[in-house]
């Protein structure tokens, strides 16, 4: 069961919009057991709609087609595909309801140019559009489908879940699927391929593994199709679980989960807080906590020490090690971690202090260099790693390895070595 | 001239991740006077990848491929263009010694996946990646260009500025064409095009306008093409400088600025310093700043104080108007931005505080309800604003006006009422 979307509009051609539409569709159907196999976007141009629909329903079951259905002279899909399915347009009675009323509650005038939204090809099947004025269309030949959606998100999406999934499960018997998706994180992709090249040349032959790197963490994801889906569901687990036992110490969660989101679900088990001492992060660290909702029961709050009298008036840490040791290094990094844990009483303390560039790095620290600090009850300490020379890049990593350096200590894969002194 | 996109990876179609590469590829090739004619994403698949690029070619001058270039087993864009080209793979020595040199600086074993990635098709131009180990490729058949790239958009876009365009305006005679972008700050797509009509109707028919929206600031590009160019830039600055007239307090800038980049050459010539107090903004306020080269400048630091203690014993509000006035509230946001300019002797600070939701809200105090305070040597003072229910919009947008907020103050836009009491 193939299927292939299309979106249709000049925006999005001359990079205006980011099609967010496609990958939110693409999702549910493939969640269904579709298979999309592939998305394309084309311009507002009618000889352009009517080849790529031709070429999309000979290769497809299913053509999902979304935007052009706007009131305006440049949006033409409508149109094109009354000619191309060689149907003439009539008025769709609820949908001219709808718009009339809709009109008269946003005191806007109800003019020609709404009133033709109402207008269909009378071969196809309306998908009643109960959020704005472009109705959705069904259209079948020889048993495939085209579903024609307004562009709008918002409109798009109720349409896609109410009116079209349901349609699809009644015209195909779709395959069975099942997916997980494990994280992975600490591994450069290359590492973890031949980490995990045993395991992935034992997995049995139906379940089909993808590697879908993010920037600081790795997915890998089994699928299995047209299989007894309990029987997969659970092989599926037997096979993460023989991966986890492979490299515990990579794999992190499953889903959606991110490294963050990980920590935060550690911390909020034990009812531990959080306090962070943010240098070459400039805040990219907290933000990657705060960002999630149900921050504020476990993170207190940090400071971002850029200069080096905040480091020291405020978090305290001393001047002559500053000076003797330098702001990036792990005297400091200890110290920040410390430093901020003592004034905010947090349980856990994070710090980074390192060289994000492009300028500022020397031969002995370059560009790329931090040192990520841990503070806890049971003392404080510090690792430095060394990454790229892009500046978001470095402030990225430095963000999701000093995350990661909690989650270990979280989970009792690092032993924290004990320096009362500086607590 | 016309150009198509290709983007191969699974993770597009199954909708894992949005795919951002391709509409920015757009804006550069469109500024470049190159048409887009259609984006498509396929799977890491054999036959679709020659298929799809055969038809490309066919159609387009120029054809942009990205992704599929990983370590792993999936990836096999390079090993299908070598043979689609009827080239072998051959070792690029430069590449050989980076990524060796890259593995090595981070620590990771120089394994015979990461050696792979230095291999690439005899027939092609390498576009050297020094961002990351999969090597951009420059294909040339019957003065027809494919271009192959890592889909990593910080290995990406360099290669399209630095090595595509450069190539490209060589290889091709293109239309001229002459591009000006101006930012606004402050104004809804609706209120902006309906304050600007007359503006807009009274444009010469030689310039075409284009709405750019990002999530916090429209741009608006005029262009020209195949004209005298020396001619269409003076009209275009002409006309931007009408509208400046126009909505003097919403253009922000032109180009690439960001209300945070031009906030930021705001104090930077004055040689005034900044700090931040952040609550519900978490740190992405202070990443704002920090995520820019050269922020060390001007950047002295911030306060996270997401805990009401941190408030009071790292910014010194007073527990009273914490009890009495919330959290969220002008006096606390005052007290916040007074506060961290005293600890960190900033020339300016600024705070905010609000509610990000999705919960915390009340009826008074809706989510999305945020109070940004501003102080310097003049005094301090907050203004209330209102967002929507998004939690990560809410803080988007309340980081982009408080950024905004004390770009009016440092353009002598909003006068600094004196509230000595504070400082």
């Amino acid at each position: 069961m193939k299927a292939e979307i299309i979106t249709i509009g000049d925006e999005i051609l001359i990079g205006q919009i980011v099609d967010t539409n496609s990958a939110w569709i693409s999702q549910r159907l493939n969640e269904t057991g579709i298979t999309v196999s592939s998305k394309i976007s084309i311009a507002d141009d009618r000889t352009q709609i009517i080849d790529t629909i031709d070429t999309a329903l000979r290769g497809n079951d299913l053509v999902v087609v979304t935007g052009g259905l706007g009131p305006t002279k440049d949006d033409i899909t409508k149109k094109t595909l009354a000619d191309y399915f060689g149907s003439k347009l009539v008025r769709h009675e609820p949908t001219f309801e709808f718009i009339r009323t809709l009109m008269t509650k946003r005191g806007i005038a109800f003019n020609e140019l709404n009133q033709a939204q109402a207008l269909v090809p009378e071969c196809c099947t309306v998908l009643m559009n109960h959020n704005g004025t472009a109705p959705g269309m069904w259209f079948e030949r020889n048993g495939k489908i085209l579903v024609s959606l307004p562009g709008v998100p918002f409109e798009m999406m109720p349409l896609i879940n109410d009116e079209v999934l349901p349609r699809i499960r009644e015209h195909f018997s779709l395959r069975s699927v099942v997916h997980k998706t494990a994280i992975t994180f600490g591994l450069a992709e290359s590492a973890l391929a031949l980490k995990i090249a045993p395991w992935e040349d034992s997995l049995p032959a139906f379940l089909k593994l993808a590697y879908l790197p993010n920037p600081s963490q790795i997915r890998l994801r089994l699928s299995a199709y047209d299989t007894d889906q309990k029987m997969a569901q659970e092989e599926i687990d037997r096979q993460f679980a023989r991966l986890e036992a492979l490299i515990p110490a990579y794999v992190i969660g499953y889903g959606d989960d991110t490294v963050a989101s990980i920590t935060a679900e550690l911390l909020h088990r034990r009812g531990a807080t959080l306090a962070v001492a943010e240098s070459c992060t400039g805040g990219a660290l907290s933000s990657a906590f705060t960002s999630m909702p149900g921050a504020s029961e476990y993170f207190l709050g940090s400071v971002v020490s850029y200069s080096n009298s905040v480091k020291e008036q405020v978090l305290g840490v001393h001047a002559d090690d500053l000076k003797h040791y330098g702001a990036v290094s792990q005297q400091v990094a200890e110290q920040m971690a410390a430093g901020v844990r003592r004034i905010t009483g947090a349980d856990y303390a994070i710090s980074t202090t390192g060289i994000a560039g492009p300028s500022g790095g020397s031969p002995e620290k370059p560009v790329g260099t931090v040192w990520i600090g841990i503070a806890s009850a049971k003392g404080v300490f510090a690792r430095k790693m060394v990454f790229g020379h892009l500046r978001r890049q470095n402030i990225e990593r430095a963000t999701a390895n000093a995350i990661n350096l909690l989650r270990l200590v979280l989970t009792d894969r690092i032993e924290t070595p004990v320096q009362q002194g500086l607590l």
